[in-house]
């Protein structure tokens, strides 16, 4: 029996989420949320406190009567999330309530294989370990940037992640940290964290568009995420926005991600100032040497009438992909995260418009389409979510 | 306490769904099937048998010890299954295993509003228990071709349907029947009948592409109908393939629907026909002064290039639309069906070319595009599961 099977007890699970969700509470509150009877809830309580994942937590406020105390997570319990992008390795240490103690951010090109790769992400944990963030870790979660077979814990055929075709991502971390860990597609764990604790709280049925350098996007239906037959739901960077377009990285002509993403940016940045299409961008490039999304947002800021139009151009393309996409699965909410969400409301207003006007208006009375509340930090949210669902026995 | 609300427990409905999907079985089977202890079994089964639901069917094939006895459900339990289309009215009546009894098919205009379509049902219903099919119903299902709301027993703002909108159809044909009525949209109940009865049995991820008057999109995940926020998933007639094309019925340009399906075929056959640009049609139309499908797919069939290339035109846009889909869903299987399924081999050979080629491989390796097994029964034979579904204790 691992460390992990022992919690698959339906109660113990539903407990120790609870407690991982609302923090310290009352042996008496607990017995009526969980609606479990009391003698059942003291005895499996006792279970978790002698294994050491719960500790009292003092008194409960009166409420006449005899005093309950309150239980909570025991508060050396501790997740690892890693979120490693096309160009990066987020890695957050969090308690067992999910809340963040340190944290470490660096560049990384993902091409440079897993062994590279989850070797730096080991160096950063055994840093964060020696800055005392924890001593052992309970469970690991980590998203990758491409399609992942969920059951097998390593990644699928992934197009930007040359080397990684089923490396035993899994086995090679678990191994290394000794705890269970848990793999999935870098926007899955998005829209996990922007549906745990971000503007998506609640909602049912969540598309979160990640666009980033590629274009993905996380699909969570009636509460839980939709991976696909193949772990490649919502890979709609591909998808054809229009038949006698460029030609795509992939081969086939009129992608999505041929249009827009932060590879299509920068190449059209760089070609409008080249062009002299653009004074802001031309300026850029001459200080810099090279040119991205940022740049681009800078210089739409600045009011300069080429950016905007890129920006607006791209937005318009995401929107008509979108907008089938709405009109097919009819969602409560869409949220836009990744690193290209920095283009702000010019690229919001854009999409939106075009969703409004193309799907149906079914779909979109009530549809809202919003900016990411975690930005930056959904996919690490979302990776400690994962992790911590698997630790306390309830696969997401 | 209804009729249905007496067999919501779980162990009653497993046990009636697996008498329905497998007819007469021991005692012995079905307490090793459904992993229950033989006597919780028995008083279930007693319970059962007192309610006139089961009955006895004779000693099972001997194995050795005792002779264990068959039970079968009462061979007088009838569902009704119907399936409302643009333009017909389908009837079925099964016995509780979902064998089909007796039926009914006729012409109808939706556009009659809902009084004298469901009035039409009523007399249909009464004809075939004058005709013997049924004392007594246990449940209706049915079928309508727009948005429902599934919980709600209604359509919603339902684009081809005046005068339906919000129109009390479960209630109406509940009163008038005097058992319970579940309502779905067309798509949904064609989906669950070939998931049920048909070539996607055991399918998990299954994309149901109905193809008559207009374009819809049943879509079926992970064991269970995924209906939308509003009632609205898988409306994918009106997801634009062209921003520059013609003006659709919705008042957008360039919808799928504008370009194929029924009502597009009939009208870009007349011009053909009119333009001299095809002899079969032309011929076809000097008979019966009007075109449909099934006059293209003659015209086809003789070989006549301008009737081959309507049908292949249309394959590709469905096939775009679909392969974006794909891309996004990353579905285990496709069954195409509907009106225009009769387009046969032409039609499906220039969908699967556009989406093999344009879909991400990992999602297309092992996807089979196929056309729907049931045909024209897929609604009824879906309509009647949903209906035994519910009586039996599951909704889907």
């Amino acid at each position: 029996m691992t460390a992990h099977d022992q919690f698959q007890d339906p109660l113990a699970a539903r407990l120790l989420r609870r407690l991982r969700d609302a923090g310290p509470v009352s042996r008496a509150e607990l017995a009526s949320y969980l609606e479990v009877p009391r003698p059942r809830l003291l005895s499996e309580l006792d279970s978790l406190l002698a294994a050491g994942l719960l500790s009292e937590a003092g008194p409960a406020a009166s409420r006449g009567g005899r005093r309950s105390t309150l239980v909570e997570l025991n508060r050396d319990l501790r997740f690892a999330a890693v979120d490693l992008g096309a160009r990066s390795i987020d890695v957050e240490i969090t308690d067992g309530r999910l809340e963040p103690l340190l944290s470490h951010a660096e560049p990384a090109d993902i091409r440079s294989g897993p062994r590279v790769i989850l070797h730096r992400v080991s160096e950063i944990l055994a840093k964060l370990r020696a800055d005392g963030a924890y001593q052992r870790l309970q469970a690991i979660g980590i998203g990758v940037p491409g399609p992942v077979s969920f059951r097998d814990g390593h990644p699928v055929s992934p197009p930007i992640m040359p080397g990684w075709d089923r490396y035993p991502v899994r086995e090679v971390l678990s191994r290394e940290h000794g705890c269970p860990v848990v793999v999935d597609n870098d926007v899955n764990i998005m829209a996990i964290g922007e549906h745990y604790g971000g503007v998506a709280n609640m909602t049912d049925n969540l598309l979160f568009l990640k666009i980033g350098t590629g274009i993905g996007c996380g699909i969570y239906l009636g509460g839980r995420v939709y991976r696909g037959t193949d772990g490649s739901a919502g890979d709609i960077g591909h998808i054809q926005v229009d038949e006698e377009g460029p030609v795509c990285s992939c081969g086939n002509v009129g992608c999505l991600e041929a249009y827009f993403g932060g590879a299509a940016l920068s190449r059209d940045a760089l070609t409008a100032a080249r062009a002299g299409q653009s004074p802001a961008l031309a300026e850029r490039l001459a200080g810099s040497g090279t040119l991205t999304a940022a740049d681009v947002a800078a210089g739409a800021a600045e009011g300069d009438v080429r950016c905007i139009q890129l920006i607006r151009d791209g937005g318009r393309r995401v929107g008509t992909v979108l907008a089938g996409l709405v009109s097919f699965i009819n969602p409560s909410m869409i949220v836009i995260g990744g690193g290209l969400a920095g283009l702000g409301h010019l690229l919001l207003a854009e999409i939106r418009s075009v969703v409004y006007r193309r799907s149906l208006p079914l779909a979109t009375g009530n549809l809202p389409i919003v900016m990411s509340e975690l930005g930056g930090r959904a996919g690490v949210v979302g990776a400690a979510v994962l992790a911590s669902d698997m630790f306390y026995g309830q696969p997401s």
